[in-house]
Order: structure tokens, then sequence, then C-alpha cells
């Protein structure tokens, strides 16, 4: 028997708190499976004296986390503070100084550092674990990192956010607006009081940045992710979408095209029997298109204390058993600059939604538009009649190119019949 | 920049040539990857001068794949010869003999002597990896091993054959019977010339038994898998099950309960919404239920060339990065002995078909039989009528013990007004 895997967790909020549990209950099995012991040895949070259901007295305590990464007796740090910068990256940075393994949940770090944070940790001989910044409870980084590693990956994709998922399955089930499912969701605890980066698909965005990298061996690249969120999602669209045989999804993309990788986040229109469609509430799914094994889809939880939790023991399992692999699946210096593909250039099916005043002529003027940016329709809808207020028209295209698709909006957003700023959802195929 | 990882391949069947065709052209990635080159050294085959479509002349070539085994210069051996036994499994000892890994795709072998390789591979001092044996291209091996590590397994289920759920996809679209879309999937390479590996439920019994022994912490024992195939599955109890709101599917199910591991394979009749009965054709589909990780589901093509070929490929990967995990999650010696649920205790409910002559008092002395085993009776279907020929009651029973439906069967068989032998699916919660 090896001697333990020494644990310093940072970080004693919901996942912390469920890690420090998982280890405790599952000690016996975990130490079955590695050949030896995973123990906490020491911890570090805001307040030594909060009320907490787990047993803390038999770890060091540290108020500073930082010095805890550089002076705790342990193999590993665990970062669960949170924060692109801060004490979060400042930890990582103090653990691989002493070199120490870090294992963290924390996906705006990686968005923002992943590739230095893997420099160094192979510099510092170490291993950066990280499967529990991406879906939860689902291995996704491990499926690509090693599982799918005979693979070239053509596109990873999926639903990434939990909140996002929900407030959108409640919309379209109960035809209720935004603010007043995202208002339920909050109470409940679904939601942060602060949602945007949730709702605006930061969150999202910062995760597909870290799978971009994985999947196509490129250095994270958040910046080159195009993201929108679902704020401007309404309860008719979710309708429209219904009637078209389409579902609302706040999908993540990342995709190798000619023109380089592709890493959008936006809301997106999937027809409604697919797999992806049906994946309803809290859950989370990944798919994964590789040239070997084809297309392999993962769905599980993808947030919530005890799947984080578990994702963050697989790390340490991996640790305890003296599993190495490269963070981002190659080496870092190997992580090729991510060409990212201009949205502008991105071809695609658009849905497109005006609120219109219903008088003669308004069909043709939105129609000649589309036709002088060669956008060629694919369907039309002006189902209610209103001599008083704005009345709504769908419209679908075939396959076009955005710049063309946004040219044609603009005109058609001038024009005095319409009298909203047009509602354009882009068709995904799956 | 490390030694190559020498490979020997035994079998240039579809996946061996597969193999062989990945790791020539994924050869600049691999080696990113893995930091070392993979390269095959040496194959074996039954003939050859065999005509291939990949160039094996840079190779050595052995005629006696055992002796491949034994003497080429190989630091890991790929079985895909197939046979529980034979050529396969000497092959395997005489590479663990010369302290070189294992990696198969092999779920005979592994279902009848798991166990035994895997305690001849660690005594060696090397791996024994199968990624490929279970659900083709999709990692579940890994999932399970080192993903969900973090977890004590409930249950894992799914759809392990293609064959099977091919043959049951068309029967259901098409209305057709079990041999006649037997013969067309033949004839389209779908099923083999013999096909009752894969039709009477064994090959899905095999991979089972290599999944629970991973879920699970138990030595495989394909013994204690109550199996049973899709042959008697009729175009009528798909027409029937889905008037009920279900979908038939032969599922794998291995289940941890009180009365001890349950492992069987049967068609199940699963409700016609769940994500489980949208998968069709020749996909499979694996789910586990963790207590920290919750549900998670695992979705792909499960067989064919390059699926495999990619399955392989991630345990040559894992072997060139020198990742190291027990093959059955713990040390072969901590495996427990498996103990078996009893198939008569198990608890379900049941889909009963009859086929009755229209006559009075054929539901009073189905229902007293029913009655007397204390089976309750959850719906109950008479439709056609007829005078002469044979109808179809069918009826849905609410949960019972098996051991009391058998008997209630057997009674109700015996009949005079029922003239064929009941058919009995077990409705599945999933």
């Amino acid at each position: 028997m090896s001697a333990p895997l020494k644990i310093a967790v940072a970080g004693l909020g919901t996942v912390g708190a469920g890690l420090v549990k998982l280890l405790a209950s599952q000690a016996a099995l975990l130490e079955a499976r590695c050949g030896r012991r995973l123990v906490v040895t020491a911890v570090a949070a805001r307040d030594r004296h909060k009320q907490r259901d787990i047993d803390i007295s038999k770890f060091a305590w540290f108020d500073d986390p930082v010095e805890m990464a550089r002076s705790a007796d342990a193999d590993a740090v665990v970062e669960l503070i949170g924060g692109a910068d801060g004490p979060a990256k400042a930890l990582a940075e103090a653990a691989f100084a002493r070199k120490r393994h870090v294992v963290t949940a924390n996906k705006a770090m990686l968005a923002h550092h992943g590739a230095a944070l893997a420099a160094a940790a192979e510099r510092a001989g170490v291993t950066l674990g990280y499967e529990a910044a991406v879906a939860g409870g689902i291995p996704i980084v491990k499926a690509l990192r090693e599982g799918l590693a005979g693979n070239r990956i053509q596109r990873v994709y999926g639903i990434l956010n939990g909140t996002c998922n929900y407030i959108l399955t409640v919309m379209r089930e109960s035809g209720r607006s935004f603010a007043d499912v995202l208002a339920d969701a909050q109470k409940m605890g679904y939601a942060e009081a602060d949602p945007s980066l949730d709702v605006d698909g930061v969150d999202t965005a910062h995760k597909l940045a870290v799978l971009a990298s994985l999947a196509f061996g490129t250095a994270v690249d958040f910046d080159a992710v195009s993201v929108a969120g679902i704020r401007n999602v309404s309860p008719m669209d979710l309708e429209y979408a219904g009637e078209l045989g389409f579902r609302i999804k706040l999908l993540a993309i990342g995709r190798r095209t000619a023109k380089g990788i592709e890493q959008r986040v936006h809301p997106c229109m999937i027809p409604a029997e697919t797999a992806l469609a049906r994946v309803d509430g809290v859950f989370n799914a990944v798919m994964v298109d590789g040239d070997f094994a084809g297309n392999t889809v993962y769905v599980g939880r993808g947030a919530g204390q005890n799947p984080t939790a578990s994702a963050v023991a697989s790390d340490l399992v991996d640790l305890a058993r003296g599993a190495r692999s490269p963070a981002f699946g190659v080496p870092a210096a190997k992580l090729a600059k991510l060409e990212a593909a201009p949205m502008a250039e991105h071809r695609g099916r658009y849905y497109i939604r005006l609120m219109v005043r219903d008088q003669p002529g308004v069909i043709a003027d939105v129609s000649a538009a589309l036709r002088d940016e060669r956008v060629s329709m694919e369907s039309m809808l002006q189902r209610g009649r209103s001599e008083t207020k704005a009345v709504p028209v769908v419209l679908t295209t075939h396959e076009t190119v955005e710049a063309a698709m946004l040219r044609a909006l603009d005109r058609i957003g001038r024009l005095d019949s319409v009298i909203e700023p047009p509602c354009m959802i882009r068709i995904e195929e799956l």
C-alpha cells in the first residue's frame, strides 16, 4: 500500500463541502480503487466558524488559500473558490511553484488562463485536473482527452448550462416570460442572484473554450468565442419553434471549418426529434463528432454538489493512481494558436421574427431586402391580423452567409412597417 | 521524446484492419498526444496473402498469434481474434508471461476469464485494456473505471447489441416478423450468418458481465447472468407495446439489490418517452446510476470498424502515456465474489400476451390464477373477436415477484382456452 494522497481543499461552499463528504463516505471504495487512501489534510475558506454540515476539526485550517497551497502538507490542492483571477489563480500558481497538483472546477480561470496554467503545471511536472469545470458529473473531459484520443475531432457541441436549459424548458412548457421564469428560478436556487454569467451565455462560453481546446488541440481562447445569451428569447419564439418542428436550446458549438475554428454560444433552433432537443431541465449534454468513433453523446447533471464532487474525485483518483495526461490532450507547448473562423462567414439557416404593422407591402419590402442579399426564404408565416397592433411575421431561410443575413436584417429593421428590432435565431443542423 | 510504443496486432479482420489504418492516419496526432509514436511492429492472421486494403509488408508476419505474443518486438499485443478460449486466451497468457500489455476487443474471453486475466496482468505488472469489448466507440469502460471512480454504482444498464436493436427497430417500424427482418439484416451485413450470439442475447450478456464487474467491483461472473434473446418478440407485441406507451428493447441490466447483484439480459418494455427508448438502429446506449454523479448516459456506435478501432486506440494511448488503472477498477485480488440475486426473487411489472379461444370464462380463469398468486392486474386488453381463430389477450401487472408471476403463467398456460405458451415481457422502470 502506497502513502496516502494528501489533499488540501480551498473553498468550502457547496462543492467543497460535497467533496469532503464524498471523500469520507467513499473512503474504503477509493482506497480499494487507488491502492492508497485519499485524505484531506487542510482546508481554507473565508470563515472558519461558519455553520457547516461537515466536520473540519481534523483538518489544518488556513485563512489564506494561497498560503495553504504553499505550505499545507499536501500532494494536491483542490481549488473551489472560483473567479478567473484573484486567489484562485494565485493559489494554482503557488501550488505549481511547490510542485503540487491542482484540481479545479473553475471554468472562468481555465477559459482565461488555461494554456498558461497547463504550461506551469508541466514545468512543475505536476497535473492540472479540471473534470469538474465542464458538465458536472459527466466525465466529458476524460472522454475527450483519453477515451477519444484516437480521433481527430470535427465538432464538439451541447448544452452546458443547466440554468439556461431549465429556464428555456419552463418557458416552453408554461408560455411564461423569461423575466418571470428567471425570478422563480432564483427563488428556487436554480439561478444566482446575479444571473448574468449564466443567462448571458458567459458560463457556457467558458466551458466551450475549454472543450474546444481539448477537442482541437488549440490553446484556450475565450476571446474568440461568439456569445449571446437567452434574455431575448420570447415565449412567442418558443411557440413558433414548436410549430416549425424545432426546440430552442442555448448551445455551445465548437467546430472545425475551412476558415478556422468556430466557437459560438447562442440560442439555437434544433429539430424537436433530436436527442439534444429532448435534454430538458437542469441536465447537460455534450456531443462529439470524431472521425473514427463517429458521434458519441454524453448526458448527465451539469452542476450541483454531488455531481461536481464526483468529477473532482475522478481527478483525485487519477492522481492517486499515478495516471497522467497533458491537461489539454497535448503538451502546452504543442497547443496550436486557435485560428478563429469569423462569425460573419458562418453559413447556416436562420429563423427571423419581425413585429410589423399589418399593412400591404410589408412582405414585399422584406422579401426585396432578402433577395438583394441573396438570402433565400424557406418558409413564411403571418398568423395574426390586426389593424391597430403589431403582428408577428416569422420566416426561415435556406442556408446563407451570416454577413448577408445581418445586412438584410439591418435594412429590414429600418423599414417603417417593422416596429421592433428583428429577432434572429440560428437554425442548427445536428 | 520517449521510445515508440511497439504494437503487435493479432487478427486482421474488420477491426484489425481498422486499427492499422487508424494508427497510420492519426500517427502525428497520436505522437503529439502521447509524446511518443505508436508503431505497429508485427501482425498475425490466418492468411498472409489474403487481399487487404492495408499494407502489411513493413510489419513482421506471424502465422501463429501466440508465437507473436511471445516473440514479436512489441510492448503491447492487441488481440482481435475473438472466441472465449483457443488462440485468443493463449495469446493473452503468452503476452503476460513476457510482461507485455494486452489490449482486446474480446468480450467472450473477458466474460469467461476476465478476473483470471486481470490477475495474470497484475502479476506481470502490465495492463489488460478492453475499451473495445463493450459498446464500441463509446468510452464506457473508462467512464466507469475512472470518470465515475468516486461513485458507488447502483445500476448499469443499456442497449449493448446493435444487431438486436436494429432488428427490433425495423420490426417496429415495418410490422415485419423477426425471421424476415433477420434475413434482411444478414443480407446487409448487420447480422452474422450464425446470428445466435447476437439474437439470443449472449453477446449482450458477455458485455453486461464485464460492465457489472467494473461497476460493482465483483469478479466477472457470466454464469450468473440471466439471458433471453429476441427471437420470441412478435410484431404483435411491438404493436401492443406502442399502444401501451412502451417500446421493446433488448436491455442489459446490472443492479445492486438487497439480495445481491442482479445481472439480466432480456427484452424489456420501457416507457416510449425515455431517452433509452429513442436509441434506435445500430446505436448502443449505456446508463449508469452513481450515488454522487447521479444518472449519466453514454450513446454512440456500438460496433463497426472505425468505432471499435477508436476504442482500441484509446487503450493504446493510455499505455503510451503510462496511465494505469486496475482492469476492473480494483486489483484482481480485491474483486468480491458476485453474490447473484436470484431471478425468482426479481420484483417488477409484467406484460403478458395470451392467445386464447374467444369463449366466456377465459378472463375469469386467468384472473383467478393471478389472484391466487397475489399478482395484481394493472390493465387488460382484449381487442379482436373471433369464433374460429385464437385472439390475443394482453395484460399488464402491478409490481410482483417473478416466482409468483411464473407460477401463475404456468397455470394459465395449462388452461384449455389458452392455446399458445403465454408470452411474458418484463416492464422496466428506468
